[in-house]
């Protein structure tokens, strides 16, 4: 079987991932959805390579020096550095979801308090939004986002477990949230992504609100 | 009878439409009100022919060639390319309202929640703004604006025929809201397309606010 | 008996005022407290006279061209153009309280909102903020502001009725509230105004969200 | 026994401080957090030296005409001004705590409505929070955040005594609010100082938006 591995262009260089990557991070910096320098994001290079951010870096103002590669095991590639322990998180993706071309983490007020709001349930099922239609797949706003919601650990292989068991069942994965944390979102390329997130956070955005308004 | 059909100035040229298009859209996109390349934005540059946002172009930095001209049945004029499915929309609203020079389409999070707040009820009747004086026609706080909350389908002609029943009862039509989608607000120019969409959207936030607060 | 008539500096000259007022406004603007162009802003010259914002404009780019003179009866002075009908307003404060030097009046959501939420009451009290300090003649959080909303109308010499009663009455008048309109504050000095009108929306903005959050 | 005086770099130098404490201070502008030109801002040069802000600057535009030196006692070094009397509260910390590098107080309308929803219980205990990492001495997000809440006064000692009396029963300080006012934060240095506060305003924004919410 040939898997169709997603890379962000046929020829994509690091240069111009670091480039895309710190542009995206500085986009989402600015919204205020990487606090305290936290977040992190990543893009495939190639099949065999992942470059990721640094843990830690100021994400309004990346360097080509807080980006490093690793394998899809979340090992580092030709650096003396340690991928952060979140690094293991995106490998996941890239592993389970060969398609994918770029993993964003981030942390917004919106995707923080969604995270617990919807902690006890498992999951956060988003409808009726014509905004649906910014995620890959769906084509009318009658499709529903099915959105996991797990149990926060420091642990990452407990977080790889419940993802892991959520993909074996099955279950629609177009991005999760992690209760007290953040959300984990991806696409074949950064723009994708970066789609994917936008829309994601809007539409959370919007579901609490409506939850605050009597009826 | 002679109608008095409304251009955005005796000979708009379309590099002019372009450039305020897309100033209007970099606005727009810097509030937030296109999330995930949402919305589109059309003007007419006389009475044959309307320029019109291709879909899914990055709002924030509108190109030449993200805007292509159609006529008022939605029709690519001297383009190749198809216009959106939404296209259909700007163009009814050219035809049902004579004077409209410019029709703009977006999706803030107040005009989600607000639109499926208010879709049980099928309108939004706005009371006691000194703001609605900034709505064409309306002269006092005194007078109520009511915007249409139509429900959201993939197909527009069903969308065409909400609009059409709603005017086709001489009801005031001002604006109007899709449910789980957004709003479509127009004027007779771009600058007074802008300023509608801008005083609705903060009375639908001062509306969704005022519910939120115990009496 | 002698007043001491404030104004902006011993010589200010009408361009500094202008510039002032611009920058003033395109600040209250990128904030979204002048939406749809609402809003207008006063600086007093000298004893006789006073620049006003002409109706209208684009609060984010004054031009010279957007302030006229009036004196303190809303007259214009040496201008072909008749001040807005809110000039009266601006005049009023003028004369009652002969301290004044400029006069803001804005629109954000959180003034609107405040402004219909306590238009029973007929006022707003805020107590028990440090900010209060920001008040001209507040020197402790234990100090209370006061501030009144008047009904709204279309004819100012209504709402002129409205401030000189609260006036006769002795009660205390830093800023006021118009129901479903906006504020007007003041100060001495443009800055002054702005500081007061700051920290009164601050307050405001306190005031509701405490209001949304269960005991 | 040897202290281990925090300083925000072996040979910091005055210029070097101010100048990142203007930076720090324009941010926290931007972001509405010294509203009216509240809050004031403060680092250690050396064991000896804390440079502070003159209270009322404009934060958004530090010069360095507006930082003047004091020592751990709030007492003006080579200047003939007077410290602001809230200088006491930055220098009792660099007292109890000696790693301090740098102090921030703002007033966000977040930090200023949790200082009052929470001054009953007389503290706010996060818990749950991923972002409680970023605090420093915090590895994981089953540790809580406990801040204490004091209550305001005009009287600076008063609130001095109660900061001692939270600080000798040996309860953890890593932060306080004031009720009705707003927060004081610290690290080692100015970023980390900003870290702690940009987190702890995060996880009480996302304290309050869940308390909105309905079960």
């Amino acid at each position: 079987m040939s898997v169709n591995f997603a890379s962000n262009e046929p020829c994509a260089s690091i240069e111009r991932l670091a480039l895309e990557l710190s542009s995206a991070a500085a986009d989402l910096a600015r919204r205020g959805w990487t606090p305290a320098s936290s977040g992190n994001f990543s893009a495939r290079l190639d099949p065999l390579r992942i470059a990721i951010t640094v843990s830690g870096c100021d994400k309004g103002r990346l360097t080509p020096g807080d980006i490093m590669l690793m394998d899809d095991q979340a090992r580092a590639l030709g650096d003396s550095r340690r991928p952060s322990a979140e690094a293991r998180l995106h490998a996941q993706i890239y592993r389970l979801l060969p398609q994918t071309g770029a993993v964003l983490h981030t942390h917004s007020v919106t995707q923080t308090v969604a995270s617990r709001h919807f902690s006890g349930a498992g999951h956060v099922r988003l409808s009726g939004y014509e905004l649906v239609k910014a995620i890959h797949g769906h084509h009318s706003h009658e499709q529903d986002l099915l959105l996991p919601v797990f149990t926060n650990s420091q642990d990452m292989a407990e977080i790889e477990r419940h993802v892991d068991a959520w993909h074996a069942q099955r279950q629609p994965l177009h991005a999760y949230l992690i209760a007290g944390h953040g959300i984990y979102a991806w696409g074949h390329d950064i723009a994708t992504a970066m789609r994917h997130l936008e829309a994601i956070d809007f539409m959370l955005a919007c579901e609490l609100e409506l939850r605050k308004l009597p009826a």
